[in-house]
């Protein structure tokens, strides 16, 4: 029987994706040479397909790494010489700010619990510290729903010109609107909102982080083959340091295509209806409440909710005999939560379906 | 009309993995948690049946990158405090090589000419240093063709058994039949002769080389994710530190079995009858010779011919026609070189009816 994966991602994948698999085959894209002309293409059609569904101008390129996680490690040996300055509220906010301790930086953080978020004077009033060269945010924290609003993003980079700013939008992309005459550099991996098998990272940044490694690489190491400049340079040619994953670019862009076929303004409204009969069923149902109370910060794309008893193990188990995958609480909520990813892959039609399941008459 | 790849990488799919693909669709191994059972299943599959194809012993572990390109980053950052030491003798090895000055490490280099290899005697003359900490082999230079023998790598080590080696086999394995009881080190790539779509690095890696990593931890970044400790650690319990490429970790895991089904010492006679037939070509045609004047050092699985007359985009042309692609010299050869993969892909008789095109009468 096949499930349909309600997983925060790896997720399920775009219906349109097993078609593209197929094309893939037929095309002999796992044997095409990434130093061939028919790359170029399948790297530019992800190029000018990403930039008109997130409205990305010619300011930033368009990067592909293994992971998000590696665009972590990258985008701080890259941006960051000394300091960096983290918002954190969960787990994966927290490996960001974790990694700029391991690569020997001297890592600010403002934290708040679990399931709550963050907004322009909160981070104003906490202070961002006057030396950190990198700001990184967390458009939504996959650990908990807990989400960033894109207008309070863009407030703080107004207050703080001088400073990059980086924006995790791994279990959000294509939904925040971002304004990236303001945000220097976003990023994602293909295998949530995106509906790909994982095994790719996007990485969007613009020439003032450019500017910044080509400063630091004269100091300090930034890296060798994925190097920001390194990227970026073979970016120029759409071509990429090493052999990368072709077989997924191929989707990508397949998949993204499809997306501009809708238009952004459908999968964003679409988006935000789903998430309203989630939080509606996770608000009426006597068993649950909403994991984030704060209506601003509950996520569009990743819905949490908490049990106010019975075992999450149990509602995870009745929801997969139904054939719906759900999520999981992270870490220490495994018990206590369950995670339910709102990724255009899955239709209104099947959050119905998700919904009457899980309903007790 | 679909072709033969007889291309160096990204190569001709495995004839298999059509069917494994439509396997992994079936499966939804495209939305499956990197955190489940399901896909720790997925990684002891290819962990055993790698161990069983190339005799990997307990000590070494086998993780995850996004490329072997990776490897070459990671195993320089984690097993080298200052020096390290290259055998060069084409682009790839020098790369390598570059990667370490570019990390900041002291690189020691012997180099040869292109179309060179390199034999026991030859280095122990030149002379490893003394304070090299990770010696650099390449089994199979992929620019040249130029392959150095595993039984000089042996002998080398064990002449510099305080010394860690690393073999990149990224364009030859599962061809070198390595001794792991004295190979630290090696690592491939799945787009050659494994058959596989781009985006999977395999590092193969023993305790040894842990132990240094974890000793150079304390005094110097060795990375985050990807560090080896961290690589390691996850390891243990077949999990990885990112969502890794799970797609091509389920094909891997098959097309191995379909290795160690017709066997490795079969998959190796079949490569060293085609590579005779190959280099019998080569040396009869008058057009033609073989790039790689040593027969010790004739590369089994990326065989390289050098044209005395004609032009290289000409004979491509002629085999495109027939429906196979070769590669073309690499870099500056581009005009008076060509290349014909070796891989276990490409039946005997495929490689007979690419000489039989090739052939003027």
């Amino acid at each position: 029987m096949k499930h349909t994966f309600f997983t925060p991602g790896p997720a399920e994948l775009y219906p349109t994706v097993e078609q593209h698999v197929r094309g893939a085959l037929d095309e002999q894209i796992g044997s095409i040479s990434h130093r061939s002309a028919q790359f170029r293409k399948l790297y530019q059609h992800v190029d000018e397909q990403l930039r008109g569904l997130l409205k990305i101008p010619k300011t930033h390129a368009i990067l592909f790494t293994g992971s998000a996680t590696e665009v972590w490690e990258r985008v701080l040996m890259n941006c960051v010489e000394h300091e960096s300055f983290h918002l954190v509220n969960g787990a994966f906010s927290r490996k960001f700010y974790d990694f700029s301790v391991e690569l020997g930086k001297y890592a600010h953080v403002m934290e708040k619990p679990p399931g709550e978020g963050f907004d322009y004077a909160g981070v104003m009033d906490f202070g961002i510290p006057d030396y950190a060269e990198l700001v990184c945010l967390t458009a939504n924290e996959t650990a908990t729903g807990a989400q960033m609003r894109t207008v309070d993003m863009h407030k703080l980079k107004r207050s703080h010109r001088t400073k990059l700013f980086c924006v995790d939008m791994v279990s959000s992309a294509p939904y925040p609107d971002l304004d990236y005459d303001l945000i220097d550099s976003a990023f994602f991996s293909v295998q949530k909102a995106f509906g790909l098998p994982a095994g790719l990272g996007v990485w969007i940044v613009n020439e003032k982080c450019l500017d910044k490694a080509e400063r630091l690489q004269a100091q300090q190491t930034v890296g060798t083959y994925h190097s920001l400049p390194s990227l970026w340079k073979n970016f120029k040619n759409f071509e990429t340091p090493e052999t990368p994953n072709v077989w997924n670019i191929y989707l990508l862009g397949k998949v993204i295509e499809d997306f501009n076929r809708i238009g952004i303004d459908t999968i964003r409204k679409e988006t935000d209806a789903k998430a309203r009969l989630l939080y509606a069923f996770l608000e009426k149902d006597p068993r649950f409440e909403i994991s984030v109370k704060n209506p601003a910060h509950q996520s569009a794309t990743v819905v949490v909710g908490t049990l106010k008893r019975g075992s999450a193990a149990e509602l995870l188990d009745t929801a997969k005999r139904a054939g719906f995958i759900l999520g999981g609480g992270y870490g220490s909520a495994k018990n206590t939560q369950f995670r339910i990813a709102n990724f255009p892959a899955v239709s209104l039609e099947q959050v119905e379906n998700l919904i009457d399941t899980l309903t007790v008459d």
